[in-house]
Parts: C-alpha cells; sequence; structure tokens
C-alpha cells in the first residue's frame, strides 16, 4: 500500500470539504483492505429516527475511494463507474464501519466489495459492491 | 396518485431535516411517475471539481422515495433493499433532475427506475433502479 | 448501426453454438435500440414450471451483445463487466422479447438497459442494466 | 443447516432437469454456507473461446438457491428479486466452484453473497449478490 490511514484522511480532508466535516476517519490500512469510520450524526437519520439509505451509501463510495488512494497514492481521480448497496439490516443509532476490500485490482479498473457495520455488531447493515475506472498514470 | 407534489414537499420537509436543507424539490407528480429537481450547490462537488457520486445517488434514493409516497400516501415508512446506480457522464455544474417511474408496484414491495439528468441536457448522467419494501397499511 | 438483424443473427449463429440451439432471434435494429426473441420452450423452467431467472439473465445479457454488435459491427469481443437484474413478475410460459437500448455509449465502454416482456403483456418481467467493456479496434 | 449436500442435489436434480444435465454437484454444506462445483464443459463457450458469463450468472443463482434450500429444507420456492453479478477476471477453461454464503436469512427474505473460482485459481472469476424471496411456510 502507497498511503497510511493519516496520509489517505490528510488527502481527502483536503481535497473534499464534506469529508472532514461528516468526521469520516480511515482507522485503518492493511494489504488490499482499509477501514473507514462515520461517527454517530443526529444528521444522518431518516424518516423513523434510523441512519438513512444514503448515509450508508456514501460511506460505501467513501471507503472504496479510500481504498484506491491507499493502494495507488495520490496521483489522479478514480472514477465511480457503478455501485450496488444491499441494506440488510436497520442500523442502531451508532458510530458505522465500513470495511472495504479489493475484488480485482486491474491498471484500468477495479472492483471492490465493503461491508458495514454499526457500532461492535457483529452482523453487517449493508454491502456493497462498486466498480472504479482508474485514470491513466 | 394520492399525494400532489406539494404535498410530498411538506410531508418530506416535516420529516426529514437534510432534504429541506439540500433543497429538493418534487417538480411534477403523473400517474406512476414523479420528477424531483436538486438545485446545484457547491457542496455537492467531489475532488476535481464535479458534481459527486453520493450526490446523485441521495437524488435516486429521495426520488425513489418521493415515488412511493404519491403513489400510496403518507401511510407508512418503505425500506430501501438494494439500490444499483450506473453513473454514465460527468455531470455538468447545474441542477440536477431525477424522473423515477415505476418499473414495479406490488402490495409488499416495489421496484423503481431513476434517470438523473444536469440541467436541460439531453443525455442522462445516471441511471438507478432501487428494491423497497413496503409496509403493511 | 453497421448491421442488421440478420446480420447480427448470422454473426452470432456462427460464434456461439448455444444461441442458434436456443432459438434466439433478433428481430429489428433501430437507432440505438435492439428487439432480441427467445422462443417458449420447457427446457427454460425452472423448479414450479415457470420461465427460469437464469433464463432471463442470459436472454438479457444476449440482447445488450447484439446491441454492442449491431452498433459497432463485428470488429471484436466486448466484456460484460456487471449485470444487474430485477425479477418483476413471474413469466408466463410464452415467448420472451428482450428491448435493448443504450444508456451510454463510449469510445472504451458502453451501458445498456434491457426490458423483457413475455408475450404480449404490457408489464415487463424483468429490467436488467449492464455495463460492457469495449475492446480499442 | 435442514439438508446435506446429498439431499440438497437429490432434491434439485429431480425437480430441474437442466440442473442434472448440466451437471452441477454441491460439494459441501457448512453453517451458513454452500459450495457448489460446475464441471467445465465446451458447451458454456462464448465466442473467444472462454466460459461466457451466463454460465458464471446461471452458477451463481444455482448456488443460491441452493444454500436457501439446505438451509431452509425442501418446503417451497424462494424466488429471486434482484442479481447483481460483477465479473472480474476471464476465467480459464476449468471447473467452476462457487462458495455461497448468508449475508442476511431473515423470515421472509435472504440476501446472498457468491464468490466464483475457476479450478483452485486463488482469484475469483465473478462475484454475486442476489436477494431472495421467501415464501410462507
Amino acid at each position: 500500500m502507497k498511503m497510511t490511514a493519516v496520509a489517505v484522511n490528510d488527502f481527502i480532508d483536503s481535497t473534499i470539504p464534506m469529508y472532514k466535516l461528516s468526521g469520516y476517519r480511515v482507522e485503518t490500512v492493511i494489504e488490499g483492505e482499509i477501514r473507514v469510520r462515520l461517527p454517530y450524526s443526529a444528521d444522518s437519520l431518516r424518516a423513523g429516527g434510523s441512519i438513512s439509505g444514503p448515509t450508508m451509501m456514501t460511506l460505501a463510495d467513501t471507503a472504496m475511494y479510500a481504498l484506491i488512494l491507499a493502494s495507488l497514492g495520490p496521483i489522479g481521480l478514480a472514477v465511480t463507474q457503478n455501485l450496488n448497496i444491499n441494506f440488510l439490516r436497520k442500523p442502531r443509532n451508532a458510530d458505522l464501519i465500513a470495511t472495504a476490500r479489493f475484488l480485482r485490482l486491474g491498471k484500468r479498473s477495479a472492483v471492490i466489495d465493503v461491508l458495514i457495520h454499526a457500532g461492535d455488531d457483529p452482523d453487517p447493515v449493508a454491502q456493497a459492491t462498486g466498480t472504479y475506472a482508474i485514470p491513466a498514470a
């Protein structure tokens, strides 16, 4: 991996204002895998008072982007082509933790799998896959 | 359809704070179809300065939810089960307009197709499908 | 479009044995859209006696491939990267007709939408989107 | 789990003629996970001579169905609602092995993840997720 958790955070903080505002934080980077935490916020609630689908979709996309940065370095902008998300369980109102890992990392494209957990609950609340176009170096 | 564009707006405004803040607006409701506008905002930009994927995902989910409300009335909370989105073209920095229509509306579930356009550009910038569980009346 | 319905049929017949065996037939090609028919066959039934999901998935993929051929000519092999399908209604036991159209046709990739109908029933039985990598000319 | 690998095979063999013909074989059933093998066959080739996308989609759907049977027993017919598949690498011409596991198993619906490998290659050739409606007991 070409960037540490701290370096990925700093890079995204400096390029996407909403990232810092929302409190996203890359916690760990290991070979082919990253973990990103979104602190609980009442702003993320949908009608009915549970964490909204878009909050989880945005976290999934953010974790995928962070994984590509950590692997390739800040060399350009990967572009999301497709994202598919399954909502599995109503999350309790807690921090969300996304774990993203490569299903494929090629020269021109990547496919990434993400599981999202709420707090330390063992069962995932959402699962997503995404495909990314990687710009030429 | 059981609710007008104005009624759907008022209902979501009163139940989801972020909806009003972001400026979403249901523009038209016809049989089986709804159109929702998201005004352009610099807050929606990703690294590189174009409108972010999560902004389009959130708009797609919002339009699907608004379509279900317009069709069924404010009788309960539909729950997103799956959302698949294809990003087709880099949107120019303009209002986004989502057009959602039912592929299926059953008693317990709905499947909805959404096309998103940027301003009055003829080619869509994103296409999404979503499946929703409909709560018992 | 660079190939007629007859030319697309002949090309696929000569390159994929299962295509001819299954009876697929391109019926019409117009700008950016193709229609492919799969004759009803008892071989396509799932447990319970209705047409199987894989039969519809295969038809969707076949229609997408035929659309790319009709548009680009027999210049190389497009590769499916992602396919998402929603099963909407139990199809009655009749011919299936797939209508595929481009959501995007770029130089290196295409995104295609497909609707599948059973016989002349007005409501679709399945909807799919697929992304394809287009080989360099 | 309510059925063994042998029992799931026998049940599907007796209800879906194409299953037996194609040579599918459930190899192992453990808690929440199943492994299904599809022997290599020249019938599964696409234009260009590699194993076709529909062959992998059908295997993914078959493995999901087998997992539901193994978990719930032969009590009724689960119905596929959505299937999303990412094709990761061109598979070499070998047996395909699908490993399916539950992301969620509820009373009325299930979400299942599938990885497909070609022979004993360590990198997966495809990944799929599917949602299923479970009939009332």
